[in-house]
């Protein structure tokens, strides 16, 4: 069976003046829902702590609400979640990254011999 | 009213070991065809015709079919057009990229405010 055809996508959004969301930004919005911690999703992309925190800054201006909420003090260390914006906005670009993916790769494909 | 947010798709094909498709060479397959001419199509993009054929070159060998067929001589100057699948390619990878915009721009003024 011949390799699957890769694809990649890359979506840049721009709010005028505001900044922008790409790939990085959404990695990190993604990472700190999986770790409920801005310091764990940095780690797990090798990112350091204060470059995490400069992007989840610039993210919670780019509209009136936030992206990420912190928290701390309370029984446990403290933490970050994504707000329902934040959810909303990562899943959304994810699932429309993922639609161009699969649509690529069946026009791949829809033109590759089918044995190699 | 408030700027229209911006959308920057980028996309990248590759078909293992044979080479890749993104945005320049679709431009330029997209130009041939308008121009019918490899040589009016690169100067259109500011590019060396050099350049040009070295990219229809890696194009016709990326899959079984050539994407541009040129011709010489006859009553005309010559030229070169798509081949059906160029054209089919060009207007997919098109397609699908403007679908992503689309959605996108959708995305983005969904959580932007109604007016500045």
């Amino acid at each position: 069976m011949p390799e699957q055809p890769k694809v990649r996508i890359w979506i840049k959004l721009e709010l005028a003046g505001k900044g922008e969301i790409g790939p990085g930004k959404i990695t990190l919005l993604r990472r700190i829902g999986e770790h409920g911690s801005i310091s764990a999703a940095a780690r797990s992309m090798d990112m350091s702590y204060r470059r995490a925190w400069q992007l989840v800054n610039e993210l919670n201006h780019l509209v009136d609400v936030p992206l990420v909420e912190t928290h701390v003090g309370g029984s446990s260390r403290g933490g970050a979640r994504l707000t329902v914006l934040g959810k909303c906005i990562t899943d959304r670009y994810e699932a429309i990254a993922q639609r161009s993916t699969t649509a690529c790769r069946e026009l791949l494909t829809s033109f590759l011999p089918d044995d190699d």
